[in-house]
């Protein structure tokens, strides 16, 4: 169960434990400049009642505003090209994209969840209110799913291991209405860039989790930090 | 280009440098047994004029003979069911797999391509005269290829980072007599599992890399030391 501190990951894992599955959070440090959201995963893990593994790793390279703090993160959009209407996203991949992050995430927890006998894997990747990553569309996943199943003993064995995103179709709203119902903690979520002491309510991230929380006209627990 | 210290990337290195490819060694260091191999790696890139990038990774888990050396390597088989002709490897996936290795090796050398601009990943797999791992097949690597243009930036923009398995269909006296060509310095090679000051002569690795210098007359370098 791959979590991140956000929303989505959140949700994910309420989902996943809804549904019956025995899970084990993941959490993965990688130098993110938000880095507060370790804390909200290991907070939310243990609400959950779960213990988590945390896994380090750093990209010695730079190219993306989300590990390098001298980038600057993608401002709003003054005009009317949005990505997510009502959200201020600009159109395109953001610099906030991180080159191949979702697929080293999912190539080692593969490992993980094969050395373990996991039967599957979840992960809160969403496409609809979402920032314009190339890794998080459903071909996107589909394609690793058929690589993975290539690729490992247990899928060559005939068992591969499930690589589930729940939430991939859903809209933010959507997935807050959904963790509303499954007692998500969101008061531990963090879903911020900037990694501050509050959220800066300007990055794509503050902006698509204030227009969830907007739409179902809920108050983001957040909001009076 | 990876460089794992073996016959096969340092034979694809030269071969890189051949085609005129501009060529950064890269180099995991993930906890192997045989950690002379990373020695040896970084002596192929020198003698190429090469430095190289090592990159070091742990997988806390277990379930793989090459990390955890509480576990025992495959034994030669006694009998006929042999996986080569001639190498006495034994059938199906041996206890050196390593849960999703090149899976990660390969996304991680993505990102890395990825962030400094690099057209193309190569990589010296191969499913001839090879120990059975699923992440060694062709089939393999077409589906990598398709879910990495997917999940990149770079793939989702039309400019896809190749990746290069140009050893994949060759026998290893194909390879060996490729190298001997392309003047790879075998003497600075390293195959054997164990990783002791001299090869066991009695591993997978060993007996395929025996077998491949047998077959095309040549005395390994490695045999006197």
């Amino acid at each position: 169960m791959l979590l991140s501190g956000g929303l989505d990951s959140a949700t994910t894992l309420f989902l996943a434990k809804e549904k019956g599955y025995e899970c084990r959070p993941f959490i993965f440090d990688y130098g993110q400049r938000h880095r507060r959201e370790i804390e909200s995963a290991r907070k939310i893990a243990q609400a959950s009642g779960l213990a988590c593994e945390i896994f380090k790793i750093r990209f010695p390279w730079k190219g993306s505003s989300l590990l390098d703090a001298a980038l600057r993160l993608p401002k709003p959009a003054a005009g009317s090209r949005f990505k997510v209407q009502g959200s201020g996203i600009r159109a395109g991949i953001p610099s906030t994209y991180v080159p191949g992050r979702n697929i080293i995430f999912l190539s080692i927890a593969l490992s993980y969840a094969e050395a373990i006998g996991a039967q599957a894997i979840f992960i809160g990747a969403n496409a609809i209110d979402f920032s314009g990553y190339p890794d998080c569309r459903p071909l996107f996943y589909r394609a690793f799913r058929k690589m993975a199943g290539i690729g490992t003993k247990t899928g060559v064995e005939g068992r591969p291991i499930k690589i589930s995103t729940p939430l991939i179709n859903m809209t933010k709203a959507e997935i807050i209405r959904l963790g509303m119902k499954l007692g998500v903690p969101y008061r531990y979520t963090w879903s911020c860039y900037k990694g501050g002491r509050v959220p800066c309510n300007e990055c794509d991230s503050c902006r698509l989790r204030a227009k969830g929380f907007e739409e179902i006209g809920i108050e983001d627990p957040l909001t009076n930090l």
